[in-house]
């Protein structure tokens, strides 16, 4: 059960609701975010919800069996718009594409492709500054160094940055310069980040773990919800099976899932997805017909240069092509 | 490398090019289909191609080097077209559609599944009367007596039949009343029905294993071939994980990756894919996306009366739903 | 429900019961195997057991209440302990071991073989002749020719033969020259073959799928034994992970469960498990110390020669070493 | 390569040995531990190893050509044994058992679980204070308070802790009280948390990822080794497979293979693996058997009690029945 509390409750009317909750011997945990404040209940048995959605204060009382509370369409049945800041939109219906390269490299790298990003009318750039590598011995990225460069390129062409986050610790000297901060696969589980990612008034974008399950990307996402971030984004970007023919597994099941259990826009990635450059484009459009509100795309100006993932990374023209395909697709229904 | 034998060779001809390769050392395998006549020839070390390309009764010499031979486009560059009667394609470039109940239960329910793929010009039904059954007390299909009531409704209405084959001994009565055989995916290393199938001049349409491999699945194509039956089609019908949030993990991914290694048709089977009502048809949209030849969809009067799968059987509605959303799509790419 | 019938039940008692369990509307199965007569029920409501436990001609009636019934130990308390003859016995607190090569190749191959086997203490040869490959380009095994020759040097030696059985059509050739018949794990759910098993009167091994569930090995079972054959034994061989650092993921997890399960005996098969020559010896120990009834091991005289399966072949020295240390194990466990 | 430098060696040694292998353009990635001083050299050609090797200052050039560096066997031939004071050993031949409760709860618990370590002769205490739970509403462990209480009662009873850090922030103020940092699954590849420990000198126990490879295991342990820590303990708790019969697929396979690959001991934790109580004591004998160094068992007063983790938490009296098995089988093996 979720108490959502009205903006201008009182203490007094706060006092009150919670000695009567106390009273029926009902847990509860608050949550207060950017959007709202909420009491999350979890009663130990069924009880006259009335008993409490009279009291003042309350906007709404709401009931939610599942295991996920914040994150469930239970509760939240309109889908969740994620505002980037000058009308970049993600979940708002359309089909919101993020592209850029595995690693940001140079100056250079980052005007060619903002160049490309803006010929094909894209506002989010991804770029990884931090990289986690299996390998102690690969290349781990340019740190905020590159990340200041990427800022300034992006700033002056009012292209939104996405870029991953490691560890707690990191995202305080990131803040300024990040607009979506990405939790990486391998940090998926990673609580004490989400904690800290959910004292943050920035969009999230949890990528699914490595073998994670679609329950598990939830509480993950819920872990953001309650420590008070509701700018929340999901990311499907392949599992691991026994298949060894692609890279990863992209589960466009997962999708259809997502969005029946949760208010929460679903990102797709179909580069680390299958992991390879010349099926990206087909799994990237059958993305968007099993409907994702948005892709996360791998491109480069010379992809076999680049320092990390370019086998999985389309050139500008290819990726142009992709987005020529996208919009005949999004048309094509958009009529329908 | 195969050698591809012209259809007018001679006896002397044919012993002549079998002493030459005896005499280069190379092993051979004979494999004679509807189409054509091959040697497969797996030489120990590399050799000149043209000591045998010139002789007498050649059509052509191909090298082939990877793991699988006669399925491979290395030496077949166009793609099959299958060809299943009465101007029924498959892998033509057109999306087809295949679709029916899980099981054959009775004529009413034959004639009004042809009533619904007539009304959305689908030519192929499919439904099972052998029906393999993970536990030995659930139904098992009605046997010969339902595929002949099956036949007989099909025949009278121009629609191709296709049904699963469960063991070698199955196929002679089987026979006159099928127009597709199907190996299901617990049977997908049953290498003896497999080359029984190779012997039998209808096509055969092969799922991929409940965990099988790519490889795998082409290999099994492979024993078909070789044992003379070049009329084959591959399914993805989903692989089994950790996630369960579905009944199996349609992958998507290895639609561009058959169809990249091999010249055989590509059908996706999304109701035993993601095994959900509700999500079939946008899966099976995307799997027009990711560039599959066709579809194998389950639809039933009554899902919920099915005897078997119904909670992924599409209702008569649903289907035309999706059937119309389908042709969306190929006007959408086929005008682009 | 499992009711067991007395075996001096006469043809009207039989009847009596039919219709008793026909007026209080319960479906009932029946079962005949080697040793006894069963009714499988499944009400599809709880009713008075003594309704049914007092007449005449029933031996026993058990509740059991799973998936899975006649393979259930929820009816039959104490382990099955297979007979092979010659007081060879599977299952009954001793570890029985199985080995042999992974093909038949010869006589002397076999001649070897046995030699090593009595020297160890080894009742068991295994060894295929008809192997399924997934190319169909590689070696197929002996045949028929080959299952002869094995015969004739076991039997002059007191070892019993265990062989892979393909398909229900090769059954009655091989039947006077097997005295275990191990079905593979590509055949685990070939439901025909199972069925055709339940009609021989001689011991099979069932070996889990490639991907089987412990439930599915199980269930396969329960095909075998409800087709009239209660001498089942369940082979645990690996599962596919994503794991691909040896050859399968031996899952001795399987062991415990199955024996909380099942009644039937457990064997496990490390060869084809780890895969790995040198690691075969210690998950055999491990295998013995989780509670396995039995091994099945490759060996071979000179492994690096064997047709198949050389690279987790122990050579006879090997094979030696491992009995010893499997004495060891057994001694001390039986003092403890 | 790895060449291993002298204690004593010079800075201008240190110097020159630079030089050589920049004029040779050979990377070089210099490693400090409290053992020892190393370069990593990552040639992009072979060279002869003559033109280093010669050099003051160098004690020895090892040829490691594998992916693994420092944790690779290839240049540490001696297994590594872990020394956690007190004649508190790891890796040194003998069975290591560490056991305790999932969490921490109580200053009665810990006593308790101290006299019932003390009377099976164990030495090393387990137990969480910060516990990494799925669900954001779960209990998350007692904290520092717990830990300092775990603290004081293990001190006084002569038994080391090991317990699991779950981010770099928490190393310092944990240092005084643990003997052990354990890195729990989730954690496995969280780059930041595992360089961190590479500063310190403390053991670090390593748990392969919830779906981690043994490849990706030892490249964790890599981090943490190149970032100057060499006291490292890997361990294998379960991986997620498809089967649900228990809680994870404990996959003994990966010990032999670990010890084949690295000098690192090798740890089994068969309560976190098959996760069920009463299979716990077969999958840990079963672990001695198949080479482990040593095992972590979940021990409670009363486990259908713990706040964690109590189905497959032994009471105390079937630990003790499993570390008299366990001594049973190491004295068969030690005699023979």
């Amino acid at each position: 059960m979720i108490i959502q509390l009205k903006k201008e409750i009182t203490a007094d009317e706060k006092q009150h609701l919670e000695q009567q909750l106390n009273q029926l011997h009902i847990n509860f945990y608050p949550v207060v975010t950017q959007r709202g404040t909420y009491f999350i209940c979890t009663p130990k048995e069924a009880f006259d919800i009335r008993k409490v959605g009279h009291l003042n204060g309350i906007l709404d009382v709401h009931r939610v069996k599942g295991k996920h509370k914040m994150v469930s369409n239970k509760w939240k049945v309109n889908n969740t718009v994620i505002d980037c800041g000058d009308d970049v939109l993600i979940g708002d219906g359309k089909l919101t594409v993020m592209a850029g390269p595995c690693s940001i490299e140079s100056e250079a790298q980052i005007n060619a492709t903002v160049e490309s990003l803006k010929q094909n009318g894209v506002r989010i750039m991804r770029g990884g500054v931090y990289k986690p590598r299996t390998s102690p011995y690969s290349f781990r990225g340019l740190g905020m160094e590159g990340l200041k460069m990427f800022y300034n390129a992006c700033q002056q062409n009012g292209i939104k940055i996405i870029t991953e986050v490691m560890e707690s610790g990191q995202i305080e000297e990131m803040m300024p310069y990040v607009d979506i901060f990405q939790v990486g696969a391998r940090n998926a589980q990673n609580f004490n980040l989400l904690e800290a990612l959910g004292e943050v008034d920035k969009p999230v974008m949890l990528k699914r773990g490595i073998s994670g399950t679609i329950d598990e990307l939830l509480y993950s996402a819920e872990y953001v919800f309650k420590s008070g971030n509701e700018k929340l984004i999901l990311c499907e970007r392949g599992i691991r099976t026994f298949e060894n023919a692609y890279r990863n597994t992209l589960d466009l099941n997962a999708v259809p899932i997502l969005k029946e259990k949760s208010h929460l826009p679903v990102i797709v990635d179909p580069s680390h997805g299958i992991g390879i450059r010349k099926h990206v484009a087909q799994m990237a459009l059958a993305s968007a017909a099993v409907g994702a509100d948005g892709l996360i795309i791998e491109t480069h100006k010379t992809p076999e240069k680049a320092a990390t993932d370019g086998q999985q990374t389309l050139s500008f023209r290819e990726f142009e092509e992709l987005m020529q395909k996208l919009k005949v697709f999004e048309t094509a229904f958009a009529s329908s």
